[in-house]
Order: structure tokens, then C-alpha cells, then sequence
């Protein structure tokens, strides 16, 4: 059994928590939380043994009823991977905590690309990151785009991708930090770091980002427009390759998904934990090639898409697992569709 | 085994469907479903069996490759309770079809109160409706009102009540139906249907409101102001008395709930179907007493807050249940927190 | 003529600056800006002299390609009355500067009550106000709620008004501030601060005020519940009366007013400055009576109700005016409808 | 002196009347509205002489109180022009009303683009379309594209423009047909129609457009992507000709435009009628140049910006102007900054 702490209960860590509870091969030993608030609560209602982060955290905790059963500093000795779940930016501040235990360390996508050996994305690069020390899960948006693009390449050869990234402007749990009857361009300058940041996980394919912020807190919506290689590629042969990609599901306007509401309602009837999606959802009857050029619409759930890859992640760092077995294993347990 | 049939499967439908799988004393005998769109498909993968709602509808879903187990005819044969839950102002329009069958009938909310023989909340008036042949279900809002006013008039007197509405503007599978940067007025006119609505189940309660929709899918939020008859009452009296109230529970700013965004985040956090709210939220540290005048914020969640009601009609029809003995085991089967 | 200097050129003081120019009695001696921004080039091209901070801010926007005029302290030499129309909070810091020079100040509502020597709404205490050495015109929603209180008061007597405000998240140039999809409890605690507010200007009238934050950005929506004195009022009487109280115009649902989306369509046919509205606006088919208890809904323009109040209070600080022929002067001048 | 005969009076028709009653060359018979709502009260107060559209239609607005200049029939005749500003697809049915009259008839972009002889943007085609009978101003997303392509591609080539709109979901005078914390894939296909329709004025532009539906009123959000004939062109290049052009106006986020919300604020500054931006706006620091593709973000103000077009349209059906001089005279009444 493999012992995984989570350093931090947000968005990200509280999910990667329940799917840690979910796998035959790990243990969860705890997770660090820093305020007693009714995420914390619910996480001792699940038998979620809480780590406070240091001894004022553990004070306040107390001091609100709680029971703690250590601190990060525990935590961290218990465990073999620790996976770091803070917010952006604090994850690199933590690699001086990290460093020098012997422990496997997996990051999110929120820091720099250098804070770990190696950015992953299971699908794309598992082999590549087997028994490093520490990897990086790469964003919500870049753990999309990697999916598609890596199939779409291996099949067709991607000349250039381009895709406009239509961020949601927050998750629902923080709507003050929102955007009200407005775009941000975020950033103002082209191109924005998604396509580079791509390139760290899959790092031949030419490809240009531009992203706007939009008032909603559901899913972020790309729109790819992408030059192949291979002129003669048809529509037929794109569903074909996509329908045979993992975490990847085809949504469609006869269905009735003519929005983003129709997937986040999808989610929903799921059965699964917060309602949440997983796998990239691709427009198929947006799927459609003009000279040559690919386009399609893709939908990226950003509370959860990076979730499987966090629990592969431990798995390629602790290692004895094959690509296709880690994968497997996640999707079942996770009840991921494909 | 009560034979349940549902009649549509939307926002409701689909929900009550669910619940009834649930029951121990009820079993399913289908869904009638419109359309093959991507919520018949997921029914289809759960084991619901699906009924076509006129011999075209049939042809449709059958074209689209479903197989039907019969047309909305069959299931009222089949069932011994039909729980209408079509799009409002249609269960009236089907209540000639569901006449001299037999058969026990819920309706809902958006119905005209006088479609059944009475109007229904499980806490308020479960005796009154036993046996009866007929039953409303009151809508989300009115729902949550006669929660809370039934405990408190029956504590401190309701003197009068005044409650203002901001509506959620649509439910996120609809969001086309939505309202962008605006504060509708629905109605403009003062007093809104929703007292006189208050009125069919809590008849002796003297209620004023006021509705305004607003650019929100995931919950309505009352604000109430209701002067009490019995003017010694105190802030801690009212506290005690709603966490003794089924269906009811607390929130607060201390956890973390500023706005209905943590609301809705807290449902998700309760691994239940859909991430459903089946309770009424009350921010505790909104609760005050000024002048013998008590103020508080609830939240509805729109879409489940009638489904356990929907169980308990089911139970009050046929009869045999003690108002507390069915209220107990729909909130145990449902994981209603208290 | 008065001569009149604007610190801050943000959502208020652009307001006052130009409104200020609009008066045959007074002229503008410049207004304070502390950032080179687009504000600041569209000040320069409509002639206002600008005035920096300080030395540092001088710089900056020399830097940027600006002649300055002065900084701050040049333009409280320059002035009789100064317009403090900083952002919340910091107008109280800066009574420092403001003291000992013997300039009339007029601070805004964000800053609270005693930071001046009364608190101000013209129709209701212009008198009460004059010659003073500084007064502080509330904020939009206190103004609009004095408007309508006060008349209500004089003619009908009021007993208790209850108010709910449905407050819009934040200005149009300031989206990133705003709420996403939810509703916020703005405070979570009950009674709100407006009514006292309110009190600062009609000390008489008992309020009792709730507000709740929502996402949209161009008016706040109040719902009024008013008990009368007077039993015997009618709805026509109250029509009557809100008809003849300045600064207050009706809409209604037969002219297309369904929501305050029409209302700021409304604004923008009007060929003023910012397409603003200076009135409260009152819907005036939902004014209605019930058991001696009125109704009503109101929209708050939170950018440009107060400017009027900003120039009548700078009229009553000087002395010399009639409130009426203040009134009317920033009336005309303004092109207010009534 | 033209005589301009307006059919609608809503979004577009308002502003097309407001913009002949500026022009020297020009005088305004009357507008064609079909309700007395507030659109109609205020028209009258400007003076603007109001035609019912048919019998039924004049009764109703002599029972709300209108004194009526004649029906659209009358209208037709008075006229030398008529701009039809009906709602999409209206304009189509109109035709045959319009025909055999020997009038000019000017169609907005939501009609197809064979309604009239020819479509128009004023600086791309003016002198194609002079003393035509008909002709077709495109919509605001097209004038806005070829506004930027025709200049782009007459200095350095387009090779291929790729362009994706962030669509705002409605106006702000109809927030109830707006959508909800999602985006509306519209349409589900790509490409969209807006690359076709300017292909109906720039017919030798290869351009593959997308369009989402996001929850704004205020402006189209455009993101382009421009493959350039010269690969030498440099970013420095393409501002200047960028600033050549008129009805086209750069901000930067160095000025504080991060949002679209800004650039409303921005129009708001400039003391025009309904606070309209009638420019293509620009974001000057997101233009790039990378591997000799252009990028830049671009928005577009659905509902002016098509007004000095239809100005322009006015001037080149009647004949007898160059391209240059009724594009300034245009500019230089509606207050136009370059």
C-alpha cells in the first residue's frame, strides 16, 4: 500500500483525497487543512484524519473543537508521495519543506514548470517520469489540450494548433473572485502560457494560446483550430482516433448539449463524487476539417480533469506499474467512462 | 411494494426516479421520457425502464435506437402512484388521462393548487392528506416558507410574515432561459403568488411576499422578516427551535458560508446524487430579534428540496405511515442530515 | 462664482466634475487624479486641469507625458469648497489635510457619519445643513431611501419601513470585483447599516434594512415594505404623492420596464453625461397597500443618484440659497427629469 | 436635403435616427415603431415625427394617448431612403413592400445576404455600391472583421485570418434572453457564418471564423489570428497601418483597459448619445507578431458600431460623394475619434 498525504483541502486536494480512498494500491494518511471551516468538517466526518499546518493552525483548530491528529510535519514523515495541493505558488515555497526527506512529491499545475523533474500528463509521458523523484501535474487546460493534442499528433501529425482558451472566471466555492458583464483578457498579450506550457509535457508540437475570462465558474471552453500534417485526414478518422483516446467523451448538439450547462448537468447525473467530470468533453458534431485544418470545440471540468493524473502520478513515482495498468486501474475505480 | 411511475424526467422527474430506487417499501416502474436526449441515455444505463409518452414519441426513440418498454398509457396501468412531474401548467392539462383509473396522483408545484385535493409539505400537513386520492406538492420556495413558518408559528406565533425572494433565474441545464446583468421583476406587482401559495398548506399564517429573479442557477435566497406574536421570544429560543426541525440545518460565516456559492459547494461535498440540497439552509448567524421582529437568510435549493416531499406524498396516499415513521425513513434512505 | 476642487476622479468625482461645470454659479478648479490612466487623458481633453497627489504621483505622470496644473495642496489653496470623492474610507484620512484652511469639505457616504459636521440629502435637511463646515452626502442607496421616505413620512406617516436591497456586485469598470453565479450575503448579519444610515439624515423614521449582494452591475433593486401611520392611506394617494416629490420618476411593466435592464436602456435615452440617472426610480405598478402596509419597488443608479446632492450641498455650505432654488438650479442644469 | 425614412425603432433604428438628425445633408421624415413603450414616449419628446405600422397598430397607440404622423405607407412615400432596422429576418419580408416605389432601401446584417444588391462596409466598398438601389449594412461582428482585414490585407496580405467571437449573449434592454454561468456554443459547427459574410464585402479574404455565447450585454469579444502573404511585417508596422484606419481606435492596459468592462466605461467618457462606441477597438499591446502570424484581441460594440455604416450607405445609394468625404463628414458629426 502506498501512503499518500495531501498538503492542502481545496479544490484540488480535497478531490485528490477521495480518489486516494478509491485505489486498491494506496492508503491515505492524512491532509493538511488550514482553517476549521465545513470543509474541514466534512473531512473528519469521512474519517479524514486532519493534519494542521503548523502549531497555530493546530491551536485554532483546538480551539474550535477539532481533534488534530499532527501536523504538516507529521504528515510528511508518514507518507510516502506527498501531494502538494496548495494553492498557486505556495507549492514551490513547500519544496524547501519537502526537500531532503525521501519522499516522492507531486505538484499541481499552478507552479513553475521547474518546481519538479518533470511535468506529466499519464497518457502523454507516464513512461517518461517513472520513479522521479517529484513531477508536476500540469493545469486543468494544459491536462486537455495534452490529451487531445497527443492523440490528434500520433494519428495525423500536428502541423500547428491554435486554441482560444474561454477561462471560467472562478470556481463556484470563491464567486467574489469573479468578473461581472465582462471579458478579461488574461493576459492582454498573445500568446498566453498555455501553449508553452503544453510544451512541457509534449514538447514537439508548435502550437499558439490566447485566453479570455468569462463570467462563469463551471468549465473552461476551447475553441482549436489546428493544421495537420497529413492533408488527407477526414472528419471519420478524427472521431475514430478521439473515440479510442482515454479520458476523452464526445458530447452532441442531438443529445442536447448546446452549452456548457447541458455538460455541468451531465456531470451531475454521474453518480460521482461533487458532481464531477473527469474526462475532456469534445463537441463531435463540432469536429469538422477545411483545408486541411481541424476544428472542434472542447469542454475542460477545472475542479477535476487533473484528478486521475494526480493518482497516476503516484503510481509512475513510486513505479512497478505500466502505463496501461495505472490507467486502468484509476479509470475504474474512478468510474471514468472511457 | 408501492408501484411508482414517473410521468416526465426533467428536473424533478429524474430526481424522484432516484429517490424511489431508494426506498425499501417502493419500487420503480418506469419513467415516461419525451425526448432521447443524453438524460434518457443515462436513465437507460441505470436500469430505468423508459416509457415513450404517445405511440410518435415511441417511434422517435426508437429510431434514435432506444427499446421502449411501453408508452406513458402502460405505466398508469402498471403503477399504483403516478408522480406528475412534467413542466408546469401541464400535470393539470394530464389530469383527464390519470382520472377514473384508480390511481393515487402528486403533482407539483407550478400545478394550480386546486389540481389535487390538497396541497402538501411532509411536516405540515402529512395527516390531513392520508388516503386522499390526490396531492400537490408545493414548489421549492413555498416548500422551504412552510418549513420554517410552520416551526416557528408553532413555537412564538406568527404574527406576520414578510419575505422578499431573489429568484434564481434558471436551472443550469436551461441557461438559455436566463437573465444577464439585470434584476427581474416576477412579478412587478406586490404581494407575489408565493403567500397565498404558503396559505394552501399553512392556512392561519399571515404572509406577504415579493419576488425578484436575479443572474444566479443554483439556489433561491429568502430574506424574511417576520414579526412574532409572542414578543418575549429570544434569539437563542428560535435557534433551539429550528435545530429541532427536520429538514432545516444551519449554516454560518465562521464556516466559511459568505455567500450560496459555499451552499452549493457544501452539497457537493455530501456525496449524494447530483450533489442535491434536499434540505432548507439557514444562515444561523443571520438569525435576530429586534423589537420582537425576527430576521434570517434561507436558501432553497430549487431543484431537490421538494424530491423528499415527493416520497412522503407517495406514502401519506396510499397510507398505513405514521407522519414521523415515513419523514424518518426518507430522510435515512436519502441521507437527509437531519 | 463658487469655486469648487474635485479629489478623486473616479465612478464619483468624474460625475461631480462635470456636473460642476454645468453650474452658471460655480467653476471648477481641477480635480485631483492619482494615475495616468484613460480617466485622466479624456479629463485633459475636456479642458479640467489636473492636479497629482502628491510629488511622486507628479512624476508619474509627468513621466507618462501629462503637465500637471499643481498637486493636491495647490488645489485646496485654490479652493472654497472641496469635493472629497476618494474611495471608501479614505476621505476620513484625508480630513487632516482638509483642516485648519478654512474650506468648506463635502465627503461621500462611504466614509461614516462623523466624519463631518451633518449628514445630507437635499430634499430632506438642506436647510439643517447650511453654512456648515462640512457635511457628508450619503451613499446612493441611503439617498434613494431618504427620497422616498421622507415623502412617504410627511404625507402618510410612517410606522416602520422595511427594506430589502438587492445591491449590484460592483461598477462596470471595476468587473474583477464582482460575484460569479451566487448570492452574497452583504453582511451575513441582519439588520443592515443603511437604516441607520438613513437616520443620519431622517433621525424619526424607524427602518429596518437588509441587503444582499448579486451579480450585476447597474442598479441596485430595493423592495419596500412600509406600515403607515395613517390607516386610511390609498395606493392613489401614494401615486399622488411620490408624483410630486422631486428626484423620483415612475416606470412602469406597460411601458416595457420588466427589469432594470429596460431602466438603464431608459438612462441611455435620456442624452445625458454617462447616460446616468439621477432619479430614484420607481416602479410604479408595484406600488400597492395591503392592511395599511405599502409596497413598492425601487431602482438605485449607484453611480449618479448622489451627484445632485454633491451639488446642492455645495450651494448649502456656502449659504445664500433657498433649498428650493438650489434644487432647482442643479435640476435644470442637470436636465433631471423632475 | 435627404429624406431618411426609419422602419424600427429599436437597438439599431433609435441610433440610425438620432445619427440623421446630426447630418447637414440630411433630414429625418419619421420612424416606424410598432408599440408605445418608453421608446416611443421618448422619440416624441425629441421630436422625431412617429408612423404607426399598420391600422391595428395606430389604434393602439391612439388609445395610449400618441398622436400619430401617418402609417408606414406614408412613410414610404415621404422618404428619398428608407433604413430598415427591423429584427433579423424581418427586413427579408419587408422587401416586397419596399419594391416598385423607386425608393433606396438600406437592410441591416441579420438579413441574408441576397436581400439587397449588394453588402456594405463605408471604407472597404463605398464606391462599389454608389446609386444602387439597395444595399446591406453587415452586422456588427462582420463591419468590425473587415473594418481590421481590409486594412491588414492591403498592407501586408492576409494569407488565412482565423478568428474566434466571444459573443455577448444579449443586450442590455433584453436581459431575459441572455444566458447563465455558460457558454452557448452558437452554432455547435464550425466555421460559423461570420467568415462567409465578410467574404459578401471583401470577397478575396480567406477567413475561418468561431463563435461562442458568453454572459455579457456589452460588447463581441474578437481574438484573431492572422497567417500574413508578407512574413516580414512587424508588429511596429501593423500599429502604424492600424492607426491609419479609421473608425478604428487602439487602448492598452497600461491606460487600465484589462476588460471589456473598461472599454464600456471608456464610451461612457466620451459624451455621445447612449454612451455608443462606434470603433473597431483594438488592444494595442496584444498585437503580435510570432513566425509571421498576427495576433490581437478586438471588440466590438454590437450596437453602434454599425451606425456611421448606415450614415455612409445613406450618402452612397443617393450618389454624388466620394468615399473620403462622407466617411469625414460622418466621423466629424457623430464625434467619431478617428
Amino acid at each position: 500500500m502506498i501512503k499518500v498525504g495531501v498538503f492542502g483541502y481545496g479544490v484540488i486536494g480535497r478531490r485528490v483525497a477521495d480518489a486516494v480512498l478509491a485505489q486498491p494500491d494506496m492508503q491515505i494518511v492524512g491532509v493538511v487543512k488550514t482553517k476549521p471551516d465545513y470543509k474541514a468538517r466534512i473531512a473528519v466526518s469521512k474519517g479524514l484524519p486532519l493534519y494542521a499546518l503548523d502549531n497555530e493552525s493546530r491551536r485554532i483548530f483546538e480551539a474550535a473543537g477539532y481533534k488534530m491528529t499532527g501536523e504538516s510535519k507529521d504528515l510528511l514523515i508518514e507518507s510516502d508521495v506527498i501531494v502538494d495541493a496548495s494553492p498557486g505558488k505556495i507549492g514551490i515555497k513547500n519544496r524547501d519543506i519537502y526537500s531532503g526527506l525521501g519522499k516522492k512529491i507531486i505538484y499541481q499545475g499552478g507552479e513553475p514548470a521547474d518546481v519538479a523533474d518533470a511535468s506529466f500528463v499519464a497518457q502523454c509521458n507516464f513512461e517518461q517520469v517513472e520513479r522521479k523523484d517529484s513531477v508536476r501535474v500540469v493545469s486543468c487546460n494544459t491536462t486537455g489540450l495534452c490529451r487531445l493534442l497527443s492523440a490528434v499528433d500520433s494519428s495525423f501529425g500536428v502541423d500547428k494548433a491554435r486554441v482560444v482558451i474561454a477561462r471560467r472566471a472562478t470556481d463556484p466555492d470563491e464567486p467574489d473572485k469573479g468578473i461581472v458583464d465582462a471579458v478579461g483578457l488574461d493576459p492582454v498579450s498573445i500568446p498566453s502560457h498555455h501553449g508553452p506550457d503544453v510544451n512541457t509535457v509534449l514538447p514537439n508540437i508548435k502550437i499558439i494560446s490566447a485566453a479570455i475570462k468569462i463570467p462563469t465558474t463551471h468549465m473552461h471552453l476551447h475553441t482549436l483550430m489546428i493544421t495537420l500534417k497529413d492533408k488527407s485526414t477526414t472528419k471519420d478518422q478524427v472521431i475514430e482516433t478521439l473515440n479510442n483516446t482515454t479520458r476523452l467523451v464526445f458530447v452532441s448538439e442531438k443529445e442536447g448539449f448546446k452549452t456548457t450547462g447541458q455538460v455541468f448537468d451531465y456531470g451531475r447525473e454521474l453518480n460521482r463524487n461533487r458532481s464531477d467530470l473527469y474526462e475532456l468533453i469534445v463537441w463531435k458534431d463540432s469536429i469538422n476539417i477545411v483545408d486541411g485544418e481541424l476544428y472542434l470545440y472542447c469542454g475542460v471540468g477545472q475542479e477535476a480533469i487533473v484528478i486521475p493524473e494526480n493518482i497516476d502520478a503516484i503510481r509512475a513515482l513510486i513505479g512497478g506499474y505500466s502505463k496501461d495498468s495505472s490507467i486502468r486501474m484509476t479509470n475504474q475505480t474512478m468510474n471514468i467512462l472511457k
